[in-house]
């Protein structure tokens, strides 16, 4: 990389934290049986656990995102399934069609602001069920929502309450990918915590990836028997870690002394920051984002102008022909790096 | 565990060997683009290129070995083929039925000393392509090897050649597990190199956790345009790790100094002067493995005592109702290990 | 069924055309080999080459539409690929994920008048190409249409043209559904002949369920080679006859003394006759549709009390809470089923 | 086809039992509701319950044999679970990877005259249940059998008792592929009745294409709630037929007045008459077959010139370079084409 730039093209671009990396090194001579069985893994759980106040709960260490959406969405649903998210979801667009590998149709809503709202799950439930040909029609059997989602925006925790109350209603699940979710939980705008998502929700996962690890996600189920034999699917999803230690050393570690929050706030503090200023500055930002992802719209002249002192991501064409460019804090952000960042934008 | 115990189970009950630590530590605060297009990923794949002197070869780092299979065989292969190997094969009995979860049959031989021969391998090939119901059949298109196998054991280089050769005369590809290659590469007995795997093979792997890193194995494949749009594919099974480089800085940390070499012998000699004790003291062995790992047979008494000292792995029950059990090396044995292991099989 | 009531319901309410059961009657008792390769599955073929002006083309008899899609798709897709198709298509919604089923994401794009247009497949296709992430993306790799589409509307030669210029300018194929296609090729507005589909699109079924046979569909690749192996992909799918010249023996009728032909335009004459009453009477329609299917918009007291008299389908509710309710004609509605139902209509 | 030679290359070479089409005549132009909710499926599901003893039966028509067996184990098993079959078996060696495109792995066992046995069945389970390793490996979890087998070879009752228990013990489910089974119920040698049959599995197929219907394969699950949404799978399959009644009229004949048993008997006595033929004549048989399959061992130049005159079908090559030719009879064999072929076999 051209070390003259500025860095803000996204949250995975260091290695972990110092803190997991420490913990690697620290245990890395220990002798431990493998397949997540290890005491670390077991320690992980149990503070994951608590943290969610969910003692039952059935925790998984996976290894990225993608592979844990398929994975438990593949456990979840029955064949003639399917799994509803939003048209900008994830699984819906950039999963490579991750799901629909394993033979599930993703059903797709309308989003606002990125989001699912639970008149249009309710509505697409009532659709399904009240259609003479729903034999013929893959059954709506699981909800996916992201928090924060695709656009950086936040359910509220009425907003979750919402949705999960409409799933239960039907008999049907909820699933969190909490890829990001440090950064959820870490915003002052948020009210869903992590015991309220544990409580509306059947399956999520805790980002580790995106959220200071090397790489791993804790997939928690709070009520156990959501998805018998898992850890068998795991392995047919080729997502089980032979040494199980090394995701479970740095869960371990990042619920630790709420490691896991701090790496949250110091990205959302550094955000904010950034914020402020492109808002005193006149910018124009195409979400509403609270969250560590801040998305700004740009002509593609002032565009490729900044991009060649700094490094955002590409998200997308606006229909008016300008662009849009997204910039990511982390745990790894410092203050200068946004000091020189907003010294950069006012160019 | 228990810190009394002799661990001799796996050559995964440890982290990484520690030049590899070394190497993510020194690393971690730099940033990199992800997916595996940073430079050191970059740099791992042109020592491995080097090595295997295969300069055209296209290389992915992918996470485990089952994940590797799956994603290579799929990859390879169209949906009215399938896949053949040993019964004994990996993927044939450890895999979750992962490969089938891709939609493809494995169609097993029956081994000798748990190595597909060349001569087995033709008449597979021919069998279906004489049979009058061949379309209504599975057609073989890939054979699956391991170098070693799953019994320790190995493919001499002569033949390796023969199955490579019957394969081209019929125009299959020949693809090869290398989990444990490092153990393989490192035998006194052993006469096909990495080069020559390259030559013979049209897609294998490296394997990185059993021999000695956190986790990663380095997909080969030595003539570019076997497998089109890998990069989506390995996205699609969930294999794409965000931070490629912590598998990239791996790679090029075993393949820099012969480190990957140099692990291998380490476990080689520890096994080498283990067997000789176990020769010396009677011991019968399942098969004539010259790897890492050993197949003692003991009766159920015997082993249950063995048990309480030394850590080692259940592999299976003998016609006769005795138990075969495994010990295996790896980089992280010591001598120290070594001679308390041969002291308390002598009780 | 209740024998008062008149039955526009569908256009696969009866057995076979006359004709159809009367050749498989007379060749009953004949023997002759299996799994489409005897001589009246042969027969049928030419004539079809012939009627298609497609004299290398390959063809198949498959069972069911549903079936044909699934096999046909599945045999063109790459694992990394998915198919295009309007939002209202048939594989969209009503084939309870058979696509998904063999691991392909349906790629939905906003449908006019239940079409797709040439503007929004190219919009689609550079989408695709143009976007930075596009490896984490499904590729559109096959554009699926119907004739007539599932609102009974056509597409026009110069729209069929169109689309097939885009496909050809990105090297995507085009696919064809032609569950209906005796009532689109019957129909005087429509100019698009059966050698125009053959020149424009890579594959293509004619429809025999819904246009006289007991079942069968003929899936037609014009130009050899699109799908290979495609025999035993039709046996992986569950779609091989054994009897296979059960469907044989009805393609051979279908395209004797141009009895397809004759079918349609029963089905449409009567339609023409159904819906110029319709026109007078005041009757809203909700598509456009010069086909065998007619969308009546009718408020639910009206609907309910037409239903006491009619059979017909129910479609859906608009979003100001009327109905749409469907009435088919097939090869067997005859003059006085017309009359009758007219007269019903005016009560 | 050569009208001078004698046909005995399978049971499906003509159309269908002449009553059946009669039927499929008389009712040809009445209109009934699609997919198998008209009066004549629901009288043929009647018949069959009746016959079977099983009046809670849950029963669909499909289409053919490779499509049953896919769809029913598909809806019977989980994602981590597979189906356990002889090496054989239909669905393990020539049904082109069907089972396996669903996404589950076919176990085989060796088989004996081409059966499964209860010890075997009750083995292969243990060693799952007793491998320390069962979390990696593909769960048995539905057993198929064939009655009768590939060879032709039945089995008794008492076997059939033996299997069921072993299965019941372990919570698992049984699965009869009926593809012949008019011809095995029809044997003076068989004691197990279709009554038996319901009662010991969970789930089998009453063939119909290979017993004299157009197509058809009656499913069966004796007892509800075996496959959940199992209309949606077969859809999903591609199995669903529109107009169903085709299917539903032709079980309705085979069902009335025992036509399904005269079926069965005439072929069984035309195949009883040319086993004693050739036992008199010295012919070698291959397997101890009562059915309507006779399997002939020749030497090569014997095959040869006997295939001049008389169409079978080639079987396989045994290990001594001969070969073995089927015979097989069915409800359009004659007393005349049986006295043709015993003078033809005696050159």
């Amino acid at each position: 990389m051209d070390h003259e730039k500025l860095f803000f093209a996204s949250d995975y671009m260091e290695g972990a934290h110092p803190e997991i990396l420490r913990r690697l090194m620290e245990t890395n001579l220990e002798k431990t049986p493998g397949y997540g069985t290890d005491a670390y893994s077991e320690a992980a759980r149990a503070r994951i656990r608590a943290a969610c106040r969910a003692p039952e709960a059935e925790i998984h260490f996976l290894v990225g995102g993608t592979q844990a959406n398929a994975t438990v969405i593949d456990a979840m649903l029955r064949p003639w399934q399917g799994v509803v998210a939003a048209r900008t979801g994830h699984i819906s667009v950039h999963e490579a069609g991750a799901i629909e590998f394993g033979g599930h149709k993703v059903l797709t809503l309308e989003p606002e602001d990125g989001k699912l709202t639970a008149a249009r799950v309710r509505r697409c439930f009532a659709a399904w069920r009240d259609d003479a040909n729903r034999d013929h029609m893959v059954m709506p059997a699981l909800v996916y929502i992201s928090q924060p989602t695709e656009c950086g925006t936040l359910y509220s925790l009425g907003e979750l309450e919402a949705i999960s109350d409409v799933c239960r209603a039907a008999g049907i699940g909820l699933y969190l990918d909490g890829a990001r979710l440090a950064y959820a939980l870490a915003c002052p705008q948020n009210d869903a915590t992590l015991p309220d998502i544990a409580r509306l929700c059947d399956a999520f996962y805790i980002g580790g990836t995106k959220c200071g690890a090397l790489f791993g996600e804790a997939v928690v189920f709070p009520r156990p028997g959501v998805a018998p034999h898992f850890f068998t699917v795991v392995k047919q999803h080729g997502a089980l870690l032979a040494k199980g230690r090394v995701a479970g050393i740095q869960f371990d570690a990042l619920f630790t002394d709420d490691l896991y929050g701090a790496i949250g706030r110091t990205a959302i503090e550094a955000a904010d920051r950034i914020r402020a200023a492109l808002h005193q500055m006149g910018y124009a930002l195409a979400f509403d984002s609270p969250t560590n992802q801040i998305f700004i719209i740009l002509d593609k002249e002032r565009a490729a102008a900044l991009s060649r002192k700094i490094e955002m991501s590409f998200w997308e064409y606006t229909d008016d022909g300008r662009v849009i460019m997204r910039i990511a804090t982390s745990w790894a952000t410092t203050r200068e790096d946004v000091d020189a960042l907003i010294e950069a934008l006012k160019d």
